[in-house]
């Protein structure tokens, strides 16, 4: 067995953390490998700010052309994150004949099938284990143990920073403002939340997932995104008082040969697994023919457990390159001939139950007028909670309902009508509720 | 890429799961591997009881030697179970250089050592996912995706059987007999359940993960082990009282260099992950250096889950068939000249917060007995709950206490002087507290 090169691109947090493991635990990643991982180099612009770990000298550099192309270098990380220059990087890499690890979902979910391709072209790996749900071995689960299986569908709690602040608002019934403010304080939202809050974070990871599981192209638009940000106190309790948490989940399910892929608030019965998910922690729910619902939980974010990701890749890498076994695994699950584009189910026609939530002036008509509608629509209530307000006909009360599987569209014609009423005292707001995952 | 062979000896339930998947998931199977698995041969003494899976003609045996040394099976399955001829059988296809797949927790936690020997100066691969945690893909993650952390511990919860009848005792207060029954009927325990409930199968499971977690031989002999079979109603109501569940839980832990390994029920902080594991379902919980904590859940046993696994370290293997690449995984995680024998701590010497009940007559005197004898052996106690019989000094009443941490040990001589003592009035209970998992 011959020792690896490697080389890291990026030395932020997550890259001091790859250099951690690499330095520290040096002893037991050769004991299991039989060889060792040799950090050669590692490029950034900024080589004098202290990263808590001490590189030996004649490591940092700026210049990235001293690990791209370095013929002692077997592998690079790439740890920039965003589109540029990360993907131009990447691509020289493969070109260069070097392996590939990254982080950066973004990338893989906007450039990922071109990326794969150059790898292919090059006969080396392009290992990214870190870029979904960071430290928990997704990616090797579902491209090597559920081999066997036809996956149904894979849900999960993909941002810590989401799962975060819907924790903290059921907990102890904050707002959504003061909550992501208290995140931030603590280091776990950026000051710019908006890829986290916003859903954007957790499509660019559903985009692989949903690859990985029905042998399609990477396809990121074709995703339904919404954020957190209008969740109000009230939807928890409610929530609560019908037995369920509010989650922000990706899901891809193949319903009948088609795949719906969203990411959403979604209201989750409260003994259901994913239900169970608190604070910054990320979880897969996986739902496949064989094997039946299993579970993958643990940090899905953060220095040391992203960089546990990166060197389980390394280490995979490393044995592929001391066999003479590069691409012992196809880059996404499938073999490449057998990759096709998705043949998606638009969000207008996928079918769930429905939490909705109307703000309507206290007449005692108001619930007939949108029972009645919500009727002609073919959506049918499973239950409805009316708060009188007893402060007259003009305040404004919420009333809830839950609704039986019900279509999309004729959610969205209803609500349309609905909210055109004069007892409508503000938009409805809706969270879709997922009893069967 | 070639067409990979296998050979099944043992047409069980298992059995027939391979089969079915290997049959009816074909083509997802060859999309991934790029390849297929051929099902060449199943032998079973018994041939001729439906097991709900057409078999082509010309591939049920029932003489094994049709797949032992067969040249045209590649891979031969082992799913009879037990020591023998399971160990014979195992050992004869690999001295004919056949790799095997087994999903045998008692033969690997016995014979483990042997086998993987005879694996390996064969130059041929034994996988055994199935044998822990069943569908879980609780191996491959352990040796292969958390290659870059020093593993703190592991605990599981390892059998379907025992995690049913304490689910259902903690909620319905049922007594052990009648739960068990019940799980009889439903077909979740055997006619004979004492492997299952006693502990012995669960140890087997940690004895595999011991060895994966610390670079050890495996040594089942040397894990504590005590079953569920005591536990009383009256134990799942004070656990509820003081915010835990009780669990079987199996147990290995580094502590300062010291290996602890014990299977034993323990009281588990109800918000810890595997405290909400329920039903047949098991878990397994990692707390690793770099990873942190990460918890796997799935199906533990059964027909399919089961055979998830079976088939995905058939797939495994075929790719290191196919790029000539047998031996890629260190059998038990580590190089074989990393292994050592373990360096364990006795069962006297581990330190744990206790949950105690004593059967006291209910007499003014009772608590500063026990108190002092505690004290006198270093036991400090956090709370206690004692409720007054009412019913004169005669009748026992439970005297219930939580412990701080205390050496075992200690706890032992204390308890053996208090349980002779004249107002004790039935053995005294204990439960450990895990905490700090």
């Amino acid at each position: 067995m011959k020792n690896i090169g490697i080389g890291l691109i990026g030395f932020g947090t997550i890259g001091a953390g790859v250099a951690k493991i690499l330095l520290e635990n040096k002893q037991t990643i050769s004991d299991r490998l039989g060889a060792e991982l040799e950090l050669k180099k590692i490029a950034d612009l900024d080589i004098t700010t202290d990263r808590g770990v001490t590189i030996p000298d004649g490591i940092l550099t700026t210049a990235v052309d001293e690990v791209i192309g370095n013929p002692e270098i077997d592998i690079v990380i790439e740890l920039i994150g965003g589109y540029e220059p990360a993907r131009t990087f990447v691509e020289r890499a493969l070109q260069s004949r070097q392996s590939v690890v990254t982080a950066n979902k973004a990338l893989l979910a906007k450039f990922g099938n071109e990326l794969f391709a150059t790898a292919k072209e090059n006969g080396v790996d392009l290992y990214y284990e870190a870029s979904v749900a960071g430290g928990i071995p997704i990616i090797k689960t579902m491209r090597e143990a559920l081999t066997g299986n036809q996956i149904n569908s894979v849900c999960g709690i993909l941002n810590g920073t989401c799962n975060y602040i819907l924790t903290k608002m059921g907990d102890e019934g904050a707002d959504f403002a003061e909550t992501l403010k208290t995140a931030q304080e603590l280091g776990y939202a950026e000051a710019d939340p908006t890829f986290d809050v916003e859903g954007i974070d957790t499509a660019h990871k559903l985009a692989i997932l949903t690859s990985l599981a029905f042998a399609t192209e990477i396809d990121f638009e074709k995703i339904h995104v919404e954020g957190i940000s209008d969740i109000k106190p009230v939807d928890f309790a409610f929530a609560k008082e019908f037995g369920y948490k509010i989650k922000l989940l990706a899901i891809a399910k193949n319903e009948g040969g088609r795949i719906e892929v969203r990411v959403h608030p979604t209201m989750i019965p409260k003994e259901h697994m994913l239900a169970k998910i608190d604070d910054v922690f990320n979880a897969v729910f996986v739902n496949a023919d064989a094997l039946g619902p299993s579970l993958y939980y643990g940090q899905g974010a953060g220095m040391m457990a992203t960089a546990s990701a990166v060197v389980g890749d390394l280490v995979d890498i490393a044995r592929n390159i001391n066999n003479n076994n590069l691409r012992r695994i196809p880059d996404l699950s499938f073999q490449k001939s057998r990759i096709k584009p998705g043949n998606y189910r638009p969000m207008s026609e996928i079918s769930s139950q429905y939490y909705i939530r109307f703000s309507a002036h206290d007449k005692t008509s108001v619930l007939s007028r949108i029972a009645g509608i919500l009727g002609n629509h073919k959506i049918s209530i499973a239950s409805v909670i009316q708060q009188g307000g007893g402060k007259g006909d003009t305040a404004a009360v919420p009333i809830v309902m839950q609704t039986h599987k019900a279509r999309e569209k004729n959610l969205r014609s209803a609500l349309s009508e609905i909210d055109q009423l004069d007892i409508i005292a503000a938009p409805t707001a809706v969270i879709r509720m997922e009893s069967d995952l």
